[in-house]
């Protein structure tokens, strides 16, 4: 299990500095959608740059012209880059499509997919399934990250996204995602660094290392 | 009607370059979603401030982190931002509360939209909806930008875009919608002020030109 940090709704500079302070407790460097809407692909090269040693993730929420957004983001040096689930099919075929010619990753956002939309997309297994729960849902309380679809698919790689905090960890540890992908609950947090490691060890007592 | 031109896969140096030798004939100037991926919020203020006098829409596709995305772009200096139709409600709720307190709009994309999910938005009457077929969608010639609901609904002010020619363009003025979007029917052009005088004359000379 990795921990996937999500840098969102800070600067570059700031993004750097946390992504330092927590650099020993985390696997995977998001650049937020929120950087790269922000700064551009500048904030992808400067992460890139900042963390050579980690898997660099583009979160481009592409929903179309998903040939030309996906080459700026592989050329700007990310690792993975993701589509919306709910894109037409021929845009998550064509990101898996260059991302094969540069030996690179996709992951798929699965907000808002119809049950029927993933039976779909679930045929691309070789991408990574995000189950995702956004920002703007979290506003409500009552919505939640569980009792989906994509949990019951054993063939497929996922990752978990969405609020995740000290609480909820445990509870999506179970599920065994391959990637935890973690926000707000270290880069608010008072001391990042502490809370960065606090994930970190769980995952590593449970022994799901891989 | 009016003509919004698209700025996409462009030098924010060429979309200016462009916007100039079509400025007579154009009456909305979109920062495209390629632009903003590639050069952040650079992009709208860079737009801004080389076209005064025009309407600025920024293409960000928000479908997450919606009030901040909004912001970052009325700040920039965009009269209107697009979020996409298939978001969480909440999402484009929150979109327009944003556009309401700066006293600027919001366009809705209607990309991979199911009509049930468009009848629960469509009370979102003070936002501009956009009947759009993406970009990869145009790579299938059998797909089409009519016979949708959209176009049933004569309450809600709409706009058309994806893949507009010459040949297309007397169908979807018959449609009368408040907005039709071009991009590379002019971008792309030999001569792209000549192709921009086509679409803009004949928009005039049918007196739809409020």
């Amino acid at each position: 299990m990795k921990i996937q940090l999500a840098l969102d709704r800070l600067s570059i500079q700031e993004a750097i500095a946390i992504g330092e302070e927590v650099r020993e407790y985390v696997d995977w460097v998001e650049v937020g959608t929120s950087l790269i809407k922000e700064y551009g692909m500048d904030s992808v090269r400067a992460l890139r740059n900042a963390f050579p040693e980690k898997t660099i993730i583009a979160d481009m929420k592409t929903i179309d012209n998903s040939r030309y957004e996906f080459e700026l983001c592989y050329r700007a040096g990310a690792d993975v880059a993701t589509v919306m689930g709910v894109s037409p099919v021929v845009t998550i075929a064509n990101c898996l499509e260059v991302a094969l010619s540069y030996n690179k990753e996709v992951m798929i956002d699965l907000l808002q997919v119809s049950d029927l939309h993933f039976k779909e997309i679930s045929t691309f297994d070789k991408a990574i399934f995000c189950q995702h729960l956004s920002k703007d849902l979290q506003e409500d309380a009552s919505n939640t990250l569980l009792d989906k679809p994509i949990f019951k698919n054993e063939k497929l790689n996922y990752a978990v996204a969405g609020g995740i905090s000290r609480t909820s960890f445990p509870e999506i540890m179970n599920m065994n995602p391959k990637i935890v992908i973690i926000g707000s609950a270290i880069t608010q947090s008072d001391n990042p660094k502490q809370a960065a490691k606090f994930f970190y060890e769980l995952t590593r007592e449970k022994g799901n290392c891989t």
